[in-house]
């Protein structure tokens, strides 16, 4: 990786900062966040406007632009990559650090008195405008909107939004019509006196629509956004992609339906004027509902007094919890999953001796082996693929300069997921294709302990995934031991694999209760730098517990694995486990043999069969 | 309980609500709430406002009286006493049930419009004052300061502000000197740039000077207030407290002294306007120090831009962490408190089968026990003696109206607490002299274990309270069953009995980290509404703990049971429990016996030394 020449592109910023065909007044400063204009965790290459300006292409920053200076914030995961990937004009300025000023500290530090700081009003999230906003204004300076991207005026190549076709999904998948979906919202908005709701995250107005697309890499969205009145439907939507016929027929374009049923397709880009139509037009007490993560300058759209906003969308909440239709296309596409992973660590274990398995040929190959399962789309996140000391780099992909060659001396962790057109899947195992040492076992012992804590946790409904997280943790604090992340987090059905509002983390305080039919991951770890990583992650379904007693009349709920791929025996001391564990690792390894075997054997795949049936054997306790 | 006659009183109110003399202009509302200017969790006779206003004595409430109405909020614990307490003009607003307005919700709907609501600001936190402001201001009101407490106006027989007698602390009890601790407190004010901190929490102001009071019941503190700036001491105290030699040679009031540590004794009620000299004489940049819980009356003293304002006072946070002398002390006082309890149940035992033993005698007899102890004080809070029915209300405290016999059929819970003069405790254990039945047992053994799996928990350093809270529920949900509190809160040492910034609750996520040397609680419990209360609580210590490895160096913690009073064996059903569990409580039994045996034999205390030996039999597991 060589640094990325700078100089110039940061000279035009500057000059653009000045020039009032774009600002107002001069700009002091000019804050390029990663993000786009929906907040998504997976962005465009139009949007990677912060890599464009910096060099730096990690996946979470925040360049700040001076007259004088330009800086990097970004977390500990990229301190190196920032480094490699940015020239001299640039600080690195290291999140975490006890010494590492905010940005609102940094600028005050920097700024001339009564300074302006620019920033794109439709990628700042309005919380974060509000924070930013009142630290600068304390300090006597301003954060003003700039409409015009300034990143854009200079950015001459810079690709087009992507836009393309639509897969519409049918009720055997989705389960609930898109009107359905817009009477319980409607309902939900009646319930607290809104009388609009704005959709701006990609994954919600997919969901909603029973639709999906393909403009960003793994989160099968497509760019719109949508409000929803009680008698109107918008969709703001560009290209043709309204002209395909079977999107036409699924949003019932084309047929005479109730008004408040009809759909009224408009240009992406003119959601700012209707929504501002909308603002101007509102009589005293009707509200319009937008997630608190929506753009700054959507959310200033609609004056202050008729705004109603909260951290979770009623979409949010609605899609976290699966119905029949939804939780059956996940269990199809687990299957199907584990089918193909059977394949790869069959392969694996015959080709890693050899010393011809690289990480990116492991990562590729299981790629493969998925893409001939049915409705396989693409894969849901960015492979990790890593053995030994990679592995201890927990957000790590493999790329040309690290990739190293898997051996029989080392652990091998694959964190691997794909998109099917009946759900997604995030599954992680932590592998040893010679033998382990009695380090190694302990450690991977502990992390399936915590494991097994989560996945076979039994709580009372209303319960917030984040009072689970120190089960998942125990084992390995017993030992002085622990992992730096969360436990888990929500995933979607066929959408992104990361979703609100649930989750497992010692970090996250306002999620919402787990309710049946919610799915999250439970993914427990443990990393040794320089040495290994270790981490057991099953995608699991809430469900309701049968208990001996109901205190209360509350009920209770517990998981059910959705993920069915063996947990590799030879890395267990089963001398740490106690009877239940044990108990619990035999019955799962069961429902694997049983489930996946049974479609292995309908695939004809009987070399991973009799390798599945070897990997399932049941444990036996020594003492 | 019959209701407090309330008309007369109301009629008075209204009328000063409008009276010239009181207020700038009328108020449409006034509203009363239940603390005092400390935010003090036990609150003196002259402070008790709204009881007087409205009848109601619970310990939490805040009444609104308008033009036409009078309502009273409170919460579960106090709807039906305060039914009982309250005439027909209030209304009482049920908190927590879904269809109750919020006192802001409820103004809007019955105030004419442009009202004025007017609060003492002495009484009001500022982060109350602030939320509740906005929402009246968003509705077209505004909510008003009236400076003269409206009800002291109309209240001919309140009681004096108490003023009793100081007790001064050496060394040997606090194990820092009052000036170390202002010389540790300027270094942390100088770390955060701060001229100025404001002492407005009365356990505060009593450790820092290592002087306590009993202005109030079970806290061991006085009405005062402290300005402390880096080269001043400005004590707000009244009464001729500061005439006393013992408190003048304390705190060297009469000695030569470097000026920085001069302190300068002004009137109580002179801390407004001092406070508002030191903001008018700010320099730019120079900070005052407060706690968000302080009063809005001290909080507006200081300009906005000269505020430092934060959850948790660094006094608060210093004094949670208890030096050796301190826990040596606590230590002490609980091996005192054990003995006073081996003397109760021993009692209990022989008498509870005669049927004379009611919940207020048993509650008098403990404290009689407890008194006989050196450097007994009070009792740290109101004893909770319950059996059977009574048990499963869980703040309850025995009345006439509902004192019961104790009996060989019912399960008796006694949770109380004293003041020694070297430390504070606080104990709860559920006993049964008789025969407990199957069912009565296995609920007892899962809040052992729950006990337990707190008491024996090893976490890392830098873990939150907050993290532990659901081990103490597992094997209560594994069978369907939980409790409705905390599990744990902080205590003070020789002061309030519950003190933040550190507890053990699914509730808290703004608790400050475990420490070593911080002192909580350890008490979950299990209640079945009609029947029974079972609950196990001791106060434990903060410890560093021994690990087989120590991940980043962080360093591993636990805890060590500071209470040492046994656990009935007679109520554990030991198949439930697993080995380890069934370890730790033969450990700590043989603890009680050893350290709290030796301390009866000195006291020659040879009935309830056997009662000790008895119940300290090593449990055997039938499996």
């Amino acid at each position: 990786m060589s640094p990325k020449i700078t100089t110039e592109l940061l000279k035009q910023l500057r000059q653009v900062m000045k020039n009032p065909r774009y600002v107002q007044e001069p700009v002091q400063a000019y804050i390029v966040p990663s993000g786009d204009a929906h907040q998504s965790e997976y962005i465009a290459p139009c949007d990677c406007r912060r890599a464009f300006i910096s060099g730096f292409d990690g996946s979470a920053g925040t360049a700040i632009v001076t007259e004088q200076q330009a800086a990097m914030w970004t977390d500990g995961r990229y301190f190196l990559q920032a480094a490699h990937q940015m020239d001299s004009n640039w600080t690195l300025m290291k999140m975490g650090l006890k010494d590492t000023p905010t940005q609102e500290d940094w600028l005050v530090s920097v700024l001339p008195e009564g300074s302006k700081v620019g920033v794109d009003p439709f990628i700042i999230p309005a919380d974060q405008w509000k924070r930013m906003s009142k630290a600068l204004r304390s300090a006597g300076h301003d954060l003003v909107p700039v409409k015009e991207n300034l990143i854009d005026t200079i950015w001459t190549d810079c690709p087009q939004r992507p836009c393309k076709p639509l897969i519409t999904l049918d009720l055997s998948y989705t389960g609930v019509s898109w009107r359905d979906k817009i009477v319980a919202l409607r309902s939900k908005m009646a319930e607290r006196k809104v009388m609009w709701f704005v959709v701006t995250a990609l994954d919600e107005v997919a969901w909603l629509f029973n639709l999906r697309g393909s403009d960003v890499e793994y989160n099968p969205v497509f760019f719109a956004y949508a409000v929803i009145g009680m008698n109107t439907i918008r969709l703001f939507i560009d290209g043709d992609r309204m002209m395909d016929p079977a999107v036409r027929e699924h949003l019932q374009l084309d047929s005479t339906l109730e008004p408040e049923f009809k759909i009224q397709v408009m240009p992406y880009g003119s959601i700012l004027s209707e929504l501002q139509a909308v603002g101007a037009g509102l009589s005293p007490k009707e509200k319009v509902w937008l997630s608190d993560k929506a753009s700054y300058a959507l959310t200033e759209a609609i004056p202050k007094a008729y705004r109603y906003l909260t951290p979770y969308t009623p979409i949010c909440i609605a899609k976290a919890v699966k119905n029949a239709a939804e939780t059956e296309g996940m269990r199809r596409a687990h299957i199907k999953d584990a089918v193909a992973l059977c394949e790869l660590f069959n392969w694996l274990e015959k080709e890693v001796p050899k010393g011809t398995v690289t990480e990116i040929l492991a990562a590729d190959k299981a790629e493969e082996f998925r893409s001939q399962q049915k409705d396989f789309v693409e894969l849901s996140f960015a492979t990790i693929s890593s053995t030994g000391p990679n592995g201890a780099i927990i957000h790590y992909k493999p790329v040309p300069e690290t990739n190293r060659t898997l051996s029989v001396n080392e652990i091998y962790l694959l964190d691997s997921g794909a998109q099917y057109k009946d759900g997604t899947t995030d599954v992680t195992r932590t592998m040893h294709f010679g033998t382990p040492s009695a380090y190694e076992k302990e450690c991977f012992t502990y992390v399936l302990k915590g494991h097994i804590a989560v996945s076979a946790a039994i709580f009372p409904n209303g319960t917030k995934g984040h009072l689970l997280d120190s089960f998942a943790r125990s084992a390995l604090w017993d030992c002085g031991l622990d992992y730096l992340h969360g436990t888990g987090h929500g995933v979607g059905s066929f959408l992104n694999v990361h979703e609100g509002p649930c989750g497992i983390s010692y970090k996250t305080f306002a999620d919402e209760p787990l309710e049946a039919g919610m799915i999250v991951s439970d993914e427990p770890g443990y990393y040794e730098d320089g040495s290994f990583g270790i981490r057991i992650e099953n995608v699991v379904l809430v469900i309701p517990a049968e208990t001996k007693y109901n205190f209360k009349n509350r009920g209770s709920l517990t998981f059910e694995p959705l993920t069915l791929v063996p947990i590799q025996t030879k890395m267990i001391d089963v001398n740490l486990l106690t009877e239940k564990e044990c108990n619990w690792v035999n019955e799962y390894h069961q429902k694997c043999r049983e489930v996946v075997g049974a479609e292995l054997e309908r695939q004809g795949r009987h070399e991973a069969l009799r390798w599945l049936l070897r990997e399932t054997e049941p444990l036996g306790r020594v003492q």
